[in-house]
């Protein structure tokens, strides 16, 4: 679906002049953005390490003010962790900035090495790949995959990231959506596909947008019968769920049963890179024949540093995942019980439904520049339109104030734009 | 080309077995590439900050032994550049590891917001844009522009990057490949097309296995001839050409001509990351509307503080690039006495021709383990077959004695090997 979207650019070029007026394509581009009041302007911001979620804000928001950051992936606050900024500071003092070349061609350090097999080991797995993004391990691993394996039919859930479905639709293969979590509709859709060709069932652990989780074991069922592949994305998850992080595979003991789990280090890892884990030879292929992961400078061995002691971290260490499930349920009640639109999921993230793109940004901004509460609104097409949002997302830094002074703020300025409550 | 070459996947399933035997098509595939003599090993190292090219190479390879580097893309060893350094330092204990989200969604930090404007600065342009790679600012640029554009039709040079040739292809857009560098060919494809569709022509400033230039002016005459829009690839070229490192289009003088220059941050900045430079609409067409843009977490302020050092630097000092241009023409002059098969290009890349992907192989694996010579071999898909080479990118820090031991080595591999000299 949120495919579709992507693609919907119907700009035509007006008139039948035979010279392109470029420039006017373009700014029609970038009205109609404005028109529908989802026009994205960046907040200009630097955390304060060592105190996060508290930052700065710089002039032209809400001045150079101090505000609490509300909408941050860094999850558990693993990049101001310090054993994350130790290990880093080493390594860029041993090795330096960058990695200097492709994995294959002079950017294959010994760091990379290492948190491979960190990596392949947290998820039970032979074998895993590193990526310059999750974006890109989406992309290329679902691309290659489906190319490898001539008439594979791709069965993609309807809410999967963008990221997926463009390494999808770049495959060029068949694809078949099936509607968010139902197993019915996914059953059916296999059923009716011919035995003969390779299938692949695309996933995620944790919906981002929504804070649902898939039922994993019950598609590893439906793949084990229709003798499919299954790929999970557990970028939202990883780190934060199962006993040494491993994600929702690991919470729900079947990691074993799926093909490829990829899991990024930009969110709970708290740093950035993307990755795959798989059977030694699925691996192997992905490695030698996806362009985005080939033909790339590799991930700085600073960061890939960075990387190995947060994995290694929350390997042993439960206090962050339990400190952000506590903060995450304080202020879903605490929404709740004054009568916030707040979507009750069974995760970390916590959606406030608001349901235009205008009202969205509107709230969004009156939160930073009188509350100094900063949270992105979240509009098309990160989410289906009338569905906008704002999304929240506590870790264990964020104590019981914030939390009080953000609900009371959401109360004055709901009351003050004359929104709707929870029913 | 290369396009092509990436899509030639033929694997099929054999025999006719309604149940699909995954394992066999990925083993087929690895079988292909060991039978082929291509199939990758990563060398597994870690440079010796401050010391580059002086690396150490883990056992497997040649033992844990000192290397010399001889492949790599950090052209001006700014990785490992004082200033860089420090910059990262100071990002580092300042905001921490990670950006933590997109940079709609927390992720956009003031480093990030002035290093735009230091690239839009370094090419004179209105705006620019960060990438998490070079890779994907092409991938994303190119396809997001040929949607935005109804009926565009993109005009390649067939040498052009793999990141390119994804780009043009996801877009679903027309293609027309010109000979490389050839203009008559280019302004004949050019003539034939409808003068009323948009035109895009896509190439780079210094080819980066061939080490020749494009004739810029040349192609922008071509441009305004027949009204195309125009896209440089100047990733091996920025921070080491014109006076300011602003590639080749600085040194023409012909930046202004050209409506998107891209760069990486990951070669002769020395760190990681890619960009484009444009017009400010065009550049908030593409902020606004590439997926590989807006899904992805923001770069590390790390590695964006690292760089805006590294820019900086280079746009003030010469001696970086004075001294890569000095050693490059050393070891052409020392490698053309030597009768070894040098290819002369004008710029800092170096390959020797070997023409068999064994062959390319077993003289790197032999330089590793008995010379400490650290180059890969450059085997399809990354340039035609028949083509295989060495390729070498002396720098400022590689010294004549460096020199005269890799050619002396490689003259007498070439003599074991029986390998064909220079004519």
């Amino acid at each position: 679906m949120r495919g579709l979207r992507l693609h919907s650019l119907p700009m035509s070029i007006e008139g039948t002049d035979a010279r392109v007026d470029y420039s006017r394509v373009f700014t029609q581009a970038i009205d109609r953005l404005h028109a529908e009041g989802r026009y994205r302007v960046f907040i200009d911001i630097l955390r304060n390490k060592g105190m996060f979620p508290n930052a700065r804000c710089f002039a032209g928001h809400n001045g150079p003010k101090p505000i609490t950051v509300w909408c941050s992936n860094d999850y558990l606050a693993m990049g101001q962790h310090p054993k994350v900024i130790a290990a880093m500071e080493e390594a860029l003092h041993d090795v330096g900035a960058g990695s200097g070349g492709t994995r294959n061609i002079g950017g294959n350090t010994h760091y990379h090495v290492d948190l491979e097999g960190e990596l392949a080991d947290l998820h039970g797995k032979e074998a895993a790949l590193l990526f310059t993004s999750g974006y890109v391990s989406n992309e290329a691993t679902l691309a290659t995959l489906a190319k490898i394996l001539p008439g594979c039919v791709i069965f993609s859930d309807e809410l999967n990231h963008a990221s997926m479905i463009a390494g999808i639709r770049n495959s060029g293969c068949e694809k078949q959506v099936f509607r968010h979590n139902d197993l019915a509709h996914l059953e059916e859709l296999l059923a009716a596909a011919d035995p003969a060709v390779p299938k692949l069932i695309a996933f995620e652990s944790v919906y981002s947008m929504e804070g649902d989780v898939a039922p994993i074991a019950a598609i590893c069922d439906l793949a084990d019968k229709y003798n499919a592949l299954t790929y999970l994305d557990e970028v939202h998850a990883v780190g934060m769920y199962g006993a040494r992080g491993g994600g929702i595979s690991e919470r729900d003991h079947v990691a074993h049963r799926l093909t490829v789990i990829e899991g990024t280090l930009g969110k709970a890892f708290g740093v950035m890179g993307g990755y795959i884990a798989a059977d030694r030879m699925i691996v192997d292929v992905i490695r030698s024949y996806a362009p985005g992961f080939i033909f790339t400078t590799s991930l700085s061995p600073v960061l890939v540093a960075g990387v190995l002691a947060s994995v290694r971290h929350l390997k042993q260490s439960s206090v962050e995942r339990e400190g952000q499930q506590a903060a995450a349920a304080k202020l879903k009640a605490m929404m709740r019980d004054a009568n916030l639109p707040v979507m009750l999921g069974e995760t970390h993230i916590v959606p406030v439904m608001v349901g235009d793109p205008v009202k969205a940004k509107k709230i969004s901004d009156i939160l930073l520049a009188e509350y100094g509460v900063y949270v992105q609104p979240i509009n098309y097409p990160t989410v289906p339109r009338g569905t906008e949002r704002l999304r929240f997302t506590p870790g264990p830094a964020h104590d019981e104030a914030m939390m009080a002074e953000l609900v009371s703020a959401l109360v004055e300025i709901w009351e003050r734009l004359e929104l709707k409550m929870a029913a």
